[in-house]
């Protein structure tokens, strides 16, 4: 958590940031923010053969047999296990399946890796297993390859989840940050910060009022019915780590375009404010499970917006903000003051292992 | 290990094992012999919604926009990350390009989930990246997509792999145990237990007169030339956890027959006999991650045997056995003496942490 606490030079990713100064993994070098990045940029791409574009998107689109297909994968480490409205099972199927359907594919199979504690009860195991079955017949996807590796007690957590997903991409579809212009609309499909509070509540045994509940949900319906509005929309981001800020950052930054988010129209629920306020976080860095924010040209905007109003997970749907030709690759926060900040992307995560 | 040493009636997994009885996950459920199968076939697959069938096999054949896919996935967790022959790297590439392969796939796209322990130094992960690529390389595969997770110190050991891979099933190929019948011939690509011994000789600091290396290596274009002289083969395994006698014993399940293994045509390199000899292990139960066994139609046994020693992955490919109507899901092993032994399913694993 000290990471989150950085000088300002390594508060922006697209500079080369001095990996190399840090010798070894630190806990933010899994917070989906600017340390992961460079972990990403430094090592992975470099060793893969890849190029920076992919570390931006949330799953790879390839061409196989001649069909198009999205394939993504995300391992879950999420601490505790079981917390206030879901699991590590829930968020096994829902984070994989979100990544594809964030692609505009329509999530089809997944395969689920198991790393299991020597020691861990049974019974954990069993109740993880029915929440994967449960949480995939509600995503409308299924689980068709699986493998178990034990590993000595002391050198695990209970339970370590991997799901690798792919879905088919419809025709016209390309959803990408390249496609996002100036004029773009910006909406996110509810409420923000749920999850992360949630597990921060449950680990730390905090209550705020309310309890909170995470967000934890899949969203290939939602996403399905904005496509059927027009397969037109420029991109789709699920925030989980490093919350809404990081996904806009990634965005402005693949796009090459200034974002600026009304602050007052970022929907925030009291219980989560209250939480945020007394802990110290923003909410825009904080995880979200089960929210989407879209990139939808102007044209659209607004029958898209009815679109998600109008199905269970795009209820309180709403425009944040929109896509302008200033300050290209910074996020900007009008704030309620009317004054203006700059949303920076994230070290590293104010919470670890949320997913 | 303790494991190993089980009562008779928990050798045969086609029998349901009492794993109720056991409260706690112990190393053995990672073995890839009867303790994992009743995991998945008692735990996951009912929570799945699978059929024991899918457990039986090393990927799943799913269509996905009029493409007929294999799609696998396995978790990494091998102690030392590095050791003769190979790497935690290799292993997740080959590992999931192999379980593509045996299902007569040409495997094309991986993934890659990484867990990170806080700590790490950043030359192992990148000394770990560099293997990934290099073996992605040699075995004609791209890692398109990829996640990071870090988790503290004293919940993880260095760096756990998972791979998903995806490849394209070419018309008329149809690799699955139902498929054996009496009368096919058992062919093994070359000398097995290798990586068993190669981890074991690196972990504990053994010598067996000469050094033993891993033959860990991606079997992807062995397979398309035995495809090239018939489609028509019956069914393929890599024998890794649980060894040549785990592969055998679950076609020996699958497909209802029995198999008679000349137990002197098995290649077992001086070596590998020399370490089993001393450390008391079987070397038809230690894992191999570079080899295939294939039961193909005894018509055209030679034609697929020369096709194999024709590649540098085959060279010592030889026949060991063959598929019998008596003793049905049950494999035999004929002595050099002229007598017989039965070759069980193991429980779980000779060696923890081979993969």
């Amino acid at each position: 958590m000290a990471d989150t606490a950085a000088t300002p030079d390594m508060l922006s990713w697209t500079c080369p940031a001095p990996l190399r100064d840090r010798p070894r993994v630190v806990m933010g070098h899994g917070g989906g923010g600017a340390l992961s990045a460079e972990l990403v940029e430094q090592i992975f791409l470099p060793a893969l053969g890849g190029t920076a574009r992919a570390a931006l998107t949330d799953s790879a689109a390839v061409e196989l047999g001649g069909a198009r297909l999205a394939f993504s994968t995300d391992s879950f480490v999420v601490r505790p296990l079981f917390f206030p409205g879901g699991s590590i099972g829930d968020l096994a199927v829902n984070g994989t399946v979100n990544d594809l359907a964030m692609s505009g594919a329509r999530p089809a199979y997944l395969s689920c890796g198991v790393i299991l504690e020597e020691g861990v009860e049974l019974d954990t195991v069993v109740e993880v297993a029915a929440a994967i079955g449960a949480a995939a017949r509600t995503a409308g996807v299924r689980v068709v390859t699986g493998d178990t590796k034990v590993v000595e007690a002391g050198h695990g957590d209970g339970v370590y989840l991997n799901t690798a997903g792919i879905g088919l991409i419809p025709p016209g579809v390309d959803l990408r940050p390249e496609r996002v212009v100036p004029g773009d609309v910006v909406i996110v499909s509810g409420a923000i910060g749920l999850h992360g509070v949630a597990i921060l509540s449950e680990r730390e045994n905090l209550r705020f009022g309310t309890d909170i509940e995470s967000d934890c949900a899949a969203l290939g319906g939602l996403v399905e019915a904005m496509l059927a509005v027009t397969p037109d929309l420029h991109v789709l981001r699920d925030p989980t780590r490093g919350g809404l800020a990081a996904s806009l950052n990634e965005i402005a930054v693949g796009s090459g375009t200034g974002i600026v988010v009304r602050e007052r129209s970022v929907p925030v629920p009291p219980p989560v404010a209250s939480a945020c306020a007394m802990l110290g976080l923003d909410p825009m860095y904080v995880a979200n499970e089960g929210k989407l924010v879209a990139f939808v040209p102007r044209e659209h905007a607004e029958a898209v917006l009815a679109a998600m109003r109008g199905h269970e997970r795009g209820a309180e749907a709403v425009i944040i903000g929109e896509v302008v030709e200033e300050h290209p690759g910074m996020v900007v926060a009008r704030t309620a003051l009317g004054g203006t900040r700059v949303v920076d992307m994230p070290l590293g995560e104010q919470l670890p292992r949320i997913c």
